[in-house]
């Protein structure tokens, strides 16, 4: 039987990348699409629980692909997927193409990345793509062709568990050096607010800006140090947050057990 | 100098979880809330990015504590206090206490812990704090004794990273067996959508129900298990989510190499 792959991503339904992911994701297998039917960047691993959520059905992608627009957050999407309008369980969840990159720390915002970790949370494989640009009329040929690959090995590996947090370098295809398996990079952001003052207010309002700060800008096995040298980041992610280093510290310290 | 402590939620500064930990906070030296002004559940480790964001100051702990209600998620309030609205890095930032577990896959959808994560992330102490009901009168005179504890020996260690996901059970405190250091328990939630029809519309409304499946009931080591057998669960969390087995695993086998 053809595999059935499920998209989704969090730059809404309507967004460049997620059709250039649709494109290459048929040559696999039957493509189910449900996406967010807004943009819903930096929304995380957020769910709606306090109001009910809709869906209309799509045809954006042509007559052959099954697309749905949820209103809701990206994990929303493959929750409603998995348990409501698909009727079988998909071999893949792709999430992306994403316009921005989610390497480091950025993960942790990115609803790209939640949709691909919903995924694996019922025991599917995943992968969440992104592409270092904004540019929502970003050209996408690149990534394209290095997305088919990764799909085709990920489908294809014996390897369980597979979730992938994939960055893909926003340059021509022949300037791209290779993939690097790697790992988080410790970073953190600096933030500052644009304080701005509403007009006939005296109530100010705080725009979230920043700057991000690589903490290991010298170690080569990082997913910042890929995009910053041309090659593509491939980092698997694992949904247990238990740092176990520190939980053996506790123990040998008798942590809260005097 | 007195320590410096920052308490926000996701239940909002009008829950009666952050009175409660407002007043064992400030035992230990300065508190300063910055909270939500309205619910902010499962709303994760989102923030605020395409529009602006605005507080108010509060008085509704007293005269002598510092509060502001932001508009924004747990993880914007976290963010506005460090970078704006606090004057000094704090030594300790408190999330909670929340109504209802945040244990197991939970974490994940949960804004209380996304509120001690991003403390965490700029390098700051810091617990989630859970109390395992919803019931918005909740007793928490048990969950305050044991907050003191935990609180005490997380701004006295030596042990950096400190970063814990605290669950409390809803028991009297006599029937409270300990604290267990543990891990995060694997489980999932086998979800299912209610299907309900808008008034005079054909149009469809799904709400998010479901069941926790805990995948290892048998493990003693859990935060799950401690909750079921009347103990706290202390899980120290880590903010890289790379997989390092199935990174190990993906070289060994040359995944995406060939």
């Amino acid at each position: 039987m053809k595999p059935l792959l499920l998209i989704s991503n969090d730059d809404s339904i309507y967004a460049k990348g997620i059709k250039e992911l649709v494109e290459i994701a048929k040559e696999f297998g039957r493509v189910v699409v449900v996406a967010p039917d807004k943009p819903q960047s930096a929304k995380s691993h957020s769910i709606t629980l306090d109001i009910p959520m809709t869906y209309k059905k799509s045809n954006i992608f042509g007559d052959d692909i099954e697309a749905y627009a949820v209103s809701g957050s990206p994990a929303d999407c493959v929750k409603l997927a998995l348990n409501y309008l698909l009727k079988q369980k998909p071999d893949l969840v792709l999430s992306g193409i994403n316009h921005g990159a989610n390497t480091s720390v950025n993960l942790i915002y990115s609803g790209t990345v939640a949709a691909a970790i919903e995924g694996a949370m019922h025991d599917i494989k995943a992968i969440a793509l992104s592409l270092t640009t904004h540019n929502p009329d970003a050209d996408f040929s690149a990534a394209k062709i290095f997305a088919k690959k990764i799909i085709n090995e990920t489908l294809n590996s014996n390897i369980k568990n597979i979730c992938l947090n994939v960055n893909i370098p926003n340059i021509k295809y022949e300037e791209i050096n290779g993939i690097n398996i790697c790992r988080q990079t410790r970073g953190a952001w600096f933030e500052e607010f644009d304080k701005i003052e509403k007009p006939g207010s005296k109530e100010n309002y705080f725009w979230l800006t920043g700057k991000y700060v690589n903490f290991e800008p010298e170690n080569t096995d990082t997913d910042v140090w890929a995009i910053e040298n041309n090659y593509i980041s491939v980092v698997p992610l694992e949904i247990d947050f238990t740092n176990y280093q520190v939980l053996n510290k506790f123990n040998e310290e008798k942590f809260l057990k005097n």
